[in-house]
């Protein structure tokens, strides 16, 4: 509640346009919008018209069903599921639309938006490896409302391969580079993008890959600017912070 | 070089209004041009008319001036001098205009330039202790032509400090949350606002801090979305990623 | 045994009131008494009239069973057996009063007793996923003779629905602060507060939450004043010690 | 502000007794008194009466100097300055009463008031090089208001020297247990104890001492209840937490 | 396509004997050969004639069938497949030769060809339970046309065992010294060879052997000189290298 | 072979009271005897008479069998088999004697020896859940001949458990000390003793713990003179290593 | 004070040939006896007639002159100071005999003992750069009244060094071996010992020598056995573990 | 000595025409010949004729004085001293040919040699910053008779850059790939290479580069195969290993 608003408010009390009580709930209220947590919380649910997001893993499938429901039946009609494993999606009760997407290990409840802005977002991998990952990232973008394109498996060490890809990396309104093992990737798309690159690690590899901290940290000393990383694995957030990205161009 | 530059260039050929010889050097410099090398040269020099960026350390104060001298010969009007003493910036012959940022360790030959993106780049820290390396994300943002604000000393312990700045968060285009010791304003920063945060642990703390590895390890954890990290005091790639994320809106 | 016993033992031994065999036997145990030997197992078994905790964790179903009634027969009558699973919870013989509380891995023989301070406990969480810690420190602090109030998945990321809960914060006598992740909780519960905060990482975190160390290393660099920390996933040391806290008001 | 008086407030504005802009400023006050500002004041500045905490560490003799008069000015009559150097000491103006503490790099200005609260808090240390750190603590808790005991240079390998000090180790309301290298002092004083023991595990020792990390590893895995702990050398850390605790007595 | 390649193409088009549209097909494939696709494939694929590898590990059996079969029908006639499990080499359509070298958890498919070299590669372990990686890395080099010696079980606890194969390391033109627990055996080998040593830690050990870094870490501190190290258990990787090394003496 | 030997060897040959054959055999052996390989041998293989040890981790019931089968046809009358699960003990064919030890993990084929040193090996653990480890350094020194005590569970939070095990910590000729958590246990005994203390960390414990690297970089950090540490969990290099010192004052 | 002391005291007060108040007093020190703090003392001062440790670092040189000289009146006649800087050397009041040993950073007050034990203390090191701690080892063993053998420069990578020093380490009593880097030597040496090995890492080394953590994990997963570990740089520790079991051969 | 070597000697005894003493003799120094000390010193001491090489970190200018005029005086021509401070370089006794490579940080007594084998070493950066360890293996491998070619500066982020030098890849006999931050150039160049590819990771970072921890790791999970690694900073180790394969073809 503004300040303006507030004095409005109290202006109606004062004018009896307003009871007591009315002002009263009203301003009970305030201390969460000053705070604005009607924003927070289409925040956290993502934005408005696209729908919560439910974080598959840890859940059992009936809870991920009872929360998929209650969702749709408040009106949410794009509900991401993440980390949902294939018996989860088995198990879903089949009364309301629902797609599995099992290289993401995700499943979307109801049906998939269109973009609503311009940008592409450019997903690409080093390796086949990778690809769960990568899926979790661009299925999350693609509910979020973005365009999508997908080039997997061209990792470093075949540099031509990526380089066959450069007219994509240079269309691209923000890159989401997704790699394990050394993560030399994120540098070299980095060096040909420019735009924002997203470098996700993962946990490819084996020995002193140690669960995808060697690419981690590869990715966070990246010698190309406009890189920066998010948690090993994390598709979802990828995913999710290529969305808001992409979407400045719109809104601004 | 393009298939339809090619597609003339044949075509001169063909029609005798090119030489082969001349053909055969444009074809030379192709393979550059076709992996594009001046946009890749422009990009790494940041955008046309920003200038060439010096990065200080590890450089002698002569070989700084000596560089900055010919970039500013080379017709740069704008040229950024990060991480340099205030040694170097006494050193530096004074015959171009030079301003020392001492805040920041920077310096900026020429002048800086005027904001030519909409969006504000909320810089954001935690404590006092993290102001160097906020100004010099602020001043990497400000002459690759960004609107700043500048939000020091916020951190998590007063909560109450960081949301009388609420305002401020929920208004920019793009934040760079910085913070040593636990890291922890990138969390709250990043669920209050609606606009992507780049986190940059900072080397402030003693013991288990572990000289920002603590922050880092924290960031990379937020249970915020929209939050990406990196390096530890790497201001510069912040401010450099954050400038790139404004000027999304102008571009699309 | 004071230097005035001892004197006094030895007057009777010189006065033939005792025997020389007598006062052997008596100062044989004295070193013990020394350093006060059953205060210490009084200590170690908690507070006399509270019982034994047993620690179920990598004890056969039998073995907890065979303890648990050596214990009643003792006349403990609150005997809490912490790590315990559902089956050994399921094999106890039930000639024994006792409560299963799954969500803590828990379980009570004889009955919950009263709070007998007046204080409050408040456990709070960042997510769901610390549940289970977070309620077996609360049922800890019960059988311990604690009132305690819970306040869970009020994670900083979503900053309004901690500060909803500030007066549980200003109230609390003692708080436990339990969270996975980044563990920022601990720091803003901890510029809360003006009471104690203990601390307790979680394992709940994939990637670089590296099972808990990340929390643990934030909770440490606490910018906030009166935190301090316990090992990863330590329900029952948080709740043990904030109970020796509350009661602090009792006995002085 | 409670609904009780938002409710008097706005009936006042009804009434023509309060003014809207009256009103106005009041409320505009009240998410800050909501989220208690002023008690947050009081808490980060510590308990009213007994003044700011300056952390000397990274300032220069000036800064010192003007923070110490400025709150000297303010009335603040007990001002500690913690991590203050022997030449930030001989440097302040001497117009103000002031005392330098060189064992614990602390300094007072002021005097040191009385103990305000009946318990004790007992400081006590494994060896002598963990005296700065043990004597931070110790003054941090005396400028608080507590009456402090210490009892250095008891490390376990001789445990009888520990052991002559359980009446001290029986007596104490709180305890500060201080060691470096395998930090061991926390555990035995732990099980001695029947007091919260908070453990701050000292920078001292060589090679795979790391600089404090194994003793604080040692410290979190206590196998004595009643044992938490703070980040590495953070003397002062403990010492708040300490007067925190030997507070609860006098308040409840 | 050489500066040459490029003025005859030209040429043609100028003379008319090529099209223009020909020309521009052959020039738009030629930065890729420009920088050697055709060699690069044949360099990722191994040396032409011995065939690709596939990285059975991640792929289900199916797959891995799948694969062989395709490169088989492409002519390849010594396909090495490496972490391949016995479920895999028994579901292996057996329309093809096949071999499974259980201790390698490697299969050929086809022939094993003759070697194609003078120079021995020696592969030699500390213990028995470095043979499976042993055997990954003789395997791979005898798929490559190498001479193989095996000298297993040599570790430097019964330094005789390693001295009475002295003869052998002298003789050998690449050694791949395998070994888990503290690795010395790389350091003991590096001393009395004069050919190049790869050292390949394996994940053998327990406790602080920490799944093959302290055997990784001693063999990067190896105080014989021609050592180099790949990555923990990469028998594979050595393998391959030692082909490499040892067909160096064939091509120059 | 000595000087002398060879010399005496020559001579023969110079008589021809031996052929030069048989002299030549004699001298190819003799570099293994310089380096004494037979002492190695038997060193390796521990004493003459106490036989060959059978280390059962990652062998199959029947190669443990087929080993035990083979070192018992050979005369060795005590087989110590260590990390022996109760699988390869039933699995044992039982037409030699046999007595599996499952606290142990280990087995002996034939007669435990009689001690055949007079001092005493005492091994001493912090709790009950390192007994396994302290169950294999006990068997493996009774063996090996040792007369051993064990004195369990007597961890330092209860320090009179330990105290009143003084007289055993006193009259112990070496000691074993076995403790995960915080392995402050080999500081204390450290500090009682007089005799060498082999520390044993142990992977008991969570969190923190980490598998026993804490109570391991503890014991290296001991305050106590006289204490040296040996691998995670290896109650037989313990064992090992205690028999050694304690039979030096037979041997000297 | 044993069981038998105390009766005899007792019958005497019962006989009156000790008054009440003797008793009190030997009775009172009883509790330290009880837990021998005389020989904890002379334990923790070393053997009787051996003298003190002086720990020199973090003392200045006043603290060690200061210390020595009270030891010296206390009848002390061989007083070693260890980590003493060359500076504490020179300022050392030279009214009591006093010799420097540069390489071992060590200092001896009075005359170094002789030897009264038979065994060698053999010290070994892979580099010269590990000297220091050698001689530290060696130095510290020679004052504790043992014959030292030194056999510097061995390292495995030349491992005819070592082997034509077989004869000295199978002769030795107990070796000290001291390497950084790999610390292969402490493998190697305990493969062809049949006596007790301590091994002593050293910071010697660079990159991920890690200041000796690599050679300290190499020499706790030695798979030779009879070796244990002590700190990095420990020499003092090594020597006074030597002389410990060196002198079992004497008492038993 | 050789069977047949032996065989003759004890013919030359039966038949008089040695003596048994001569025969002692020489069989006393067998034991270092078989395993075959002299080629081992060759070895250490780099192949004949090239000279020993002098580490120069450690040491004082006097001593590398010393010990580069002895080797002089022993015949050797080419003496290699790495690691040589410009001030031990000027106190170089000047009686003898030097040349100081103050970007090597090394120096050469006598003539650089001749390459002597027909492969190109190529030594490859990342970054300016990575030069001085560049030049320490280039000089090496100067001195050890090797053609090299240098190409600098050429990271990843600008993929042009390092592609224009593609030729100089491809033609190369070993590469020296040199780079500190994320150390991606190695993962880059090896798999455009079809050459052994030696991996350097320097300590040129901040931050998470870890002192060339990050690039370490990178490298040794490099997704290219061909590729092993040395120590950071080891420029004179892959200098060294890049010969011994480099003369591969010249011995086979």
């Amino acid at each position: 509640m503004t300040e303006s608003e507030t004095r409005a408010l109290l202006q109606a009390v004062a004018e009896g346009s307003s009871s007591v009580e009315d002002a009263v709930m009203k301003l009970k209220m305030a201390p969460y919008d000053d705070i604005d947590i009607a924003r927070l919380d289409t925040h956290r649910g993502l934005r408005q018209g696209i729908g919560e997001v439910i974080y598959g893993a840890g859940k059992t499938p009936e809870q991920i069903d009872r929360i998929a429901h209650a969702l749709w039946k408040d009106g949410q009609r794009t509900i991401l599921i993440t980390r949902m494993t294939q018996e989860a999606a088995d198990a879903l009760t089949k009364d309301i639309p629902f797609t599995y997407y099992s290289d993401a290990h995700a499943g979307v409840v109801g049906s998939m938006i269109e973009p609503d802005c311009e940008g592409t977002v450019l997903v690409i991998t080093g390796g086949t490896s990778d690809i769960p990952v990568a899926e979790e990232a661009a299925i999350t973008a693609e509910t979020l409302g973005n365009k999508v394109e997908r080039v997997f498996d061209v990792g470093v060490a075949g540099i031509h391969r990526l380089l066959s890809n450069t007219d994509s990396i240079m269309a691209a309104n923000v890159i989401i580079a997704i790699a394990g093992m050394e993560g030399a990737l994120a540098s070299v798309v980095g060096g040909l993008a420019d735009c924002p690159v997203i470098a996700v690690p993962t946990s490819v590899g084996y020995g002193t890959a140690f669960g995808g901290v060697t690419a981690l940290l590869s990715m966070l000393n990246s010698c190309a600017s406009g890189v920066s990383v998010v948690n090993i694995d994390n598709g979802f957030g990828a995913g999710y912070l290529a969305s808001m990205i992409n979407h400045k161009g719109v809104a601004v």
